[in-house]
């Protein structure tokens, strides 16, 4: 256990073996920190809820959270969570194993969130949204909730498998991303997709197949679905199960 | 009071009755704090100042100032402020009562800002921008002043009391937001619009009356003016005040 | 030297005369500050870093470093960095003199970065952007880099010398903007552009010679190139130089 003399850790705080937390942090008594967890300095984790909140944060096992990050109590993360800076999650997200946040990400709370999700910086999930396995989001992209804003009334955006979004795209309420949907960048979204297909524009409109996009000029190979090519970062046999789909 | 042991609290700071301060805050000799105000961990009030600034920041009584966010001296706030984390927010700005801040939030200074205000996630509101009463504004808004940038001159956006601007918006200099617009998510809008109109799209046209959009698909109701429904926060002698007004 | 009493300053760390360091800072190992450097509360400088990283964070004399700021060990600025708070920026940048960063902007590493270059607020430039001399870059726009994502391939976005970026601008992998380029707000840029052209849209097209804006309603004055009429912050000698290309 390496906890600097700085930090502070409120009686009630459970925290797990070989556990690291950095200078000028706060780990509330609504926090539950997995083993071998590192979280970086002038985090506050588990320290904020509503009044009612009677759920823990709970921090899963070999865990990254880097400095300057908040997460409510309330929500829980599976293995492996991988955040950049200045993160910030509410109460209510229940998380897949090594999903990971990008810096200034803002993660509104009440989300489901799949197995092996990628956020890059600065994305803004808005309450109640629904979101696969494998899925990607790119800077500045807004899932957002109301559908006539302000009303009291929030219809979630669902986000399916392997969905990628490019960075600068708006998914308006209740919009369905259906699996293997890719978004291009600076898109408004207001109409559910078509399974691996193509949508971009404002607002976007459907340009075909996915996979029509080729890996680069001087190639035939198609980029998408993206799993026939990228395997930085996923475990030996989810690539072996994603090889064996695409190998004729 | 409630002084966290690490908070720095500068001499000059004049702090009401029953105010709360967390740790690792910097409450700087230019600040005046209201009575029943509290203010989380890693802020700074009141620590930053351009070197001829001779005013305070003062936080109205009874506010809320999440964690990690910053306010200059030389901004005033009326009473009920509330922000979320990490808001930044720079000198010579005059809000009512009730503002509400999102996380991420930048106010750039000079900015004039109506009673019951709500500013959503990660807004920019450019210098001298003037914002009316009960207006909301929705994440990655972006409120321009340069017409010709990099220039010396500052146009200013006007919003009116009422007006809507949905998310990933960008509100050119010198435009005036008339009451009651709804303005659709992702629009870039140049010119000035009319009362109660709803404009969208990239540049923005005028799409009809806002009224002509339902609450919901099921329902006759109209979503606009949203005072007609939507209630939930202000006080009561407010809302009644908006109910008599629809009431036939 | 005025480093605060609650300061961290590791072992190792290579700090100039006339240094200042706020509360609750961290300047870590693989830091080498400039003299008459002012570094505000809560920053962290080269703290974090890569396994395998050797080389410092190199900050030029007479900087300026607002709080809440981080810089990761293995980049090079100039003398006279201004950052606005809450920056962060990560390794292998390559910076001039006189780099101004704003208030939430996220450079995400192995930039090359010119003279006088000048961030608003919230902009995100992408691994491996090429950016020259005198450029402006306004809140909310986004480098990319990646032509397929996700994939191994990174695509550098190029900005040449007196490049405008309005705010909300996408600019998509490999673009190459050309010398005096100036992108209209909300803008999606697809396409390398012709030099001192006006491009704008989703996607963008170019509109003609950005001299054909005019300063203001009532001049006839071209607003492009800016340097005609543009010169706070800049050294004597240089406006000099600018003055002496315009003076017919």
């Amino acid at each position: 256990m390496k906890i600097h003399k700085t930090a502070i850790i409120e009686d009630g705080a459970i925290i797990g073996k070989n556990v690291s937390i950095g200078a000028y942090s706060i780990i509330g008594k609504k926090s539950v920190i997995g083993n071998d967890v590192i979280i970086q300095s002038h985090c506050e984790i588990g320290v904020w809820y509503k009044e009612n909140e009677t759920r823990p944060v709970i921090i899963g096992d070999n865990s990254l959270i880097r400095s300057k990050s908040i997460f409510y109590a309330g929500s829980t993360f599976g293995s492996k969570l991988v955040t950049g800076h200045r993160v910030t999650v509410r109460e209510g997200v229940k998380a897949g194993k090594n999903l990971q946040i990008g810096t200034l990400s803002d993660i509104q709370g009440d989300c489901e969130i799949g197995d092996y999700v990628r956020f890059h910086s600065n994305v803004h999930i808005g309450r109640t949204s629904k979101i696969g396995n494998f899925v990607w989001i790119y800077p500045y992209v807004v899932l957002t909730n109301d559908p006539t804003p302000p009303s009291t009334e929030l219809i979630s955006v669902v986000v399916e498998d392997f969905v990628v979004i490019a960075t600068m795209s708006t998914i308006l309420p209740g919009v369905k991303l259906r699996e293997g949907t890719l978004v291009g960048a600076h898109s408004k979204v207001k109409n559910d997709t078509n399974p691996n297909t193509l949508v971009t524009g404002n607002p976007a409109t459907e340009k075909g197949s996915a996979s029509k996009i080729k890996l680069n000029k001087s190639s035939s190979e198609s980029a998408y679905p993206w799993i026939r090519h990228f395997h930085r970062g996923y475990p030996a046999e989810i690539i072996k199960e994603w090889k064996s789909k695409f190998k004729n």
